[in-house]
């Protein structure tokens, strides 16, 4: 039997407590009924009296109403959509939430080696600063109205030859522009999942496609990820066990492990795909990081099961809300449906912005810089991790992530718990790992590693865990 | 019994589209059992052979499958969700999406006096330019960083002041700044609406309302609108029957009525809510078209049941994405982060260009201007309906719409279809009603009437329609 939480807790108060968790956490919803008293205090372990004391005061609040002959049942009203009740309990240095919102937060005394995105000097702010002023000088129309339902038609054609270059073909017609990366997963989640419904992902992963499952009610279900892409066996198996309705991975620069999909991996998961009838959200974010062409699904599969998605703030802006989602041609119109359902426009000015950035010439010259860049950071930020006993998984061949295991068998969340004290945000391996089998892993963005002070705080974080 | 849609239907035919309709409708899902034989036979009044025959055909196409001894089940994949199949059948003259999807659309030769903005030459195109220019010469994080979670500080503590003056008190950490005001609307609703909740609008009420609450399955309720705000005694009814969870409403003046909430309908409202603990959603969407500043739910209520959302798509811009929603302060961390999960930043440099127009001075002049300019069209658009033979339902003291009847008992879709061959765009008053009792009713955007075509097209297609 498990302790009570607190010396004072008694029994009831337990038995209490849980069906407040459960109305929390939604498990119990208005007008539903509770267990039976003889069914709960089982599960409970407690006796008899004890839940009915428990219900009793749960009457007494107001909560749960007793209906005679018929039982309890919830008189609250529903709990607001809690994604921390939802997920498991975590500490804050390994919650994914908390660290997006530290990170967010501009507080310029922190340093951020575990955030996601590039220094604002990395950014093309030249280009941003002309592309400000010719909008200044531009018509009004753009200035003031509405994008139109799928989004600045000049852009979405701009993206169709960019997605040649990675092997996607598709027409404009099949682009719907969104106000953001994230919005284009959130629009594709919406159009295919089914609170309830299953849906896999890398483990590790993108720590914020299991906030924005859980926000859609899925049940996640996570598979290993190699060095080539997801492992084909513990996929399939998963395919099997779950009959899953999606599998939301990255394209190209895998988030957090920087490993990169093999044409054979990818083919055969589109092969078990089919056969289990499997839709894809392939998230390719981090794009324009890579030197070489790496496979992406959608371009294997010709975006039949496909629904391909990303966005310009990692090498662009993070500031303009922008995105982008391709989907078979049958399935655009529900999906922009729900985009203007959900949010009316689409981008606006901010495509506006996006493509005169990307067609002024100097964004490929600003790309390729910065290809070059974080291949040198990655190196120098390699070297002084070795240093420290971290050792990357794999070195990856573009973008900006470093996944780095701590010597020994060394709890990541503990380091990262003494490194925040002096300032420095980390990324844990758990905050990525669904099963939480990253313990010792560490996520490293080289491009916010170039201050020293970072190096230090580490070593001495990492000696006070030891 | 009913008549089978077309002559070459066999009973069996009829079957299998009642089936493939309720997959459409997600009205069965994968793995659900299908009604027995004998039952579905019995609902459909045909005889169990012919539900044999469909059932046989329906699993030879892989869309259901039997397991002997237990019956048929389920076997296609979830059908995406599609709005247009959540609700009811429209034609495309009264469906709101269509309206929207030709609104939106920026077909030149199209007159719109149905749509809901005003037209860019009435925005505030050199603050807009000024501020673009602006944000060219401003520093670089804003340029290119994600905003901070809850958005842009300056931003949160001018809306404050600014909803002092609508006697909503509120502090800046009560504030989140969402993507657009629908993205508020929807986080909202994210936030608070479960699958299969009731929610409560006005009837009429601004129809992407509909669709807002279809994307989240709730089963939507309407309460007929006077003109001092909903029907109070048919609130209660509804109140009482349905047991909503929301009441979704507009705030100041009302789309598409025009019409004002009184204070003696507002203090009750609250107080019905309270007794039945109701939630309120309150879109102040057209706040600065105000002259006198009418009675907010959320000033009484102090933002204790009421969420307080807004944007600037209908004063400023609609081209820079930008709205926010004001809460309880227990609600704003998890609204914060579910609108991480769901669209990581919020608003970013769209937030800045805002801010920047908002405090350039000549803000408070362009709305006294717009308030000036819409009050003569209300005017004259009022004159020249009345030449056609439509009267408006009352005369709004603010804002661009007229909500006006059609001479006899004429159907508005009939003129709409007959409007729209003549590439004027009108919204018939169905769209807005979910009871489907303003069949008569078309909304105007006096702002979009100033084309003398507009009033010879409607005379034509009234006298078609007669």
């Amino acid at each position: 039997m498990r302790q009570a939480a607190g010396s004072a807790e008694t029994l009831t108060d337990r038995v209490i407590r849980e069906v407040k968790d459960r109305l929390a956490q939604r498990a119990l919803t208005p007008g539903t009924r509770l267990p039976s008293i003889r069914a709960f205090a089982a599960a409970m372990r407690v006796s008899k009296s004890t839940v009915v004391e428990a219900y009793e005061r749960l009457s007494a609040e107001g909560l749960i109403v007793s209906r005679p002959g018929s039982g309890f049942y919830v008189d609250a009203p529903l709990a607001p959509l809690s994604l921390a009740d939802l997920g498991p309990k975590l500490d804050q240095e390994v919650d994914p939430l908390w660290i997006t919102r530290q990170s967010l937060g501009r507080n310029t005394e922190l340093l951020m080696p575990g955030c996601g995105w590039l220094p604002a000097s990395w950014m093309p702010q030249d280009s941003l600063r002309r592309a400000l002023r010719m909008l200044a000088r531009g018509d009004a129309v753009g200035l003031t109205d509405y994008g139109t339902p799928q989004g600045l038609p000049a852009l979405r054609q701009f993206l169709v030859r960019r997605m040649a270059g990675q092997g996607v073909e598709a027409s404009a017609d099949q682009v719907v522009l969104t106000e953001s990366g994230t919005q284009a997963l959130d629009l594709a989640c919406r159009f295919l999942v089914e609170p309830g419904d299953t849906v896999l992902v890398d483990d590790p992963c993108y720590f914020n496609f299991h906030a924005l499952l859980r926000a859609h009610r899925a049940k996640v279900v996570s598979v290993p990820y190699t060095a080539q892409g997801p492992d084909l066996d513990l996929f399939e198996q998963a395919l099997a066990r779950h009959r899953p309705r999606l599998y939301v991975t990255n394209a190209g620069v895998h988030n957090p492990t920087g490993a990169t999909l093999s044409p054979i991996v990818a083919h055969r998961l589109l092969k078990l795909a089919e056969r289990a009838d499997l839709t894809i959200v392939e998230d390719d974010i981090f794009a324009d990081f890579e030197t070489e062409t790496t496979p992406r699904l959608a371009a294997f599969d010709g975006l039949h099961r496909v629904v391909y998605c990303g966005s310009f703030s990692k090498t662009l802006s993070a500031g303009l809300r922008c995105g982008f989602l391709v989907a078979r041609p049958y399935w655009v119109q529900g999906l922009t449906d729900l985009k203007i359902a959900t949010s009316f426009g689409g981008a606006g000015l901010a495509a506006e912005m996006v493509l005169a950035v990307l067609t002024d010439g100097s964004y490929r010259r600003h790309v390729g810089a910065l290809r070059a860049r974080l291949a040198r950071a990655r190196a120098e930020t390699t070297e002084k991790l070795r240093d420290l006993g971290l050792t990357p998984w794999l070195q990856p061949q573009a973008g900006m992530f470093l996944w780095c295991r701590l010597p020994g068998d060394m709890d990541a969340a503990e380091v990262a718990r003494r490194a925040l004290a002096d300032d420095v945000v980390l990324a844990p391996g758990n905050a990525f790992s669904l099963s939480q089998t990253a313990r010792s892993h560490l996520r490293f963005n080289v491009a916010q590693c170039s201050n020293a002070r970072i190096f230090s705080v580490l070593r001495k974080a990492i000696r006070a865990a030891s």
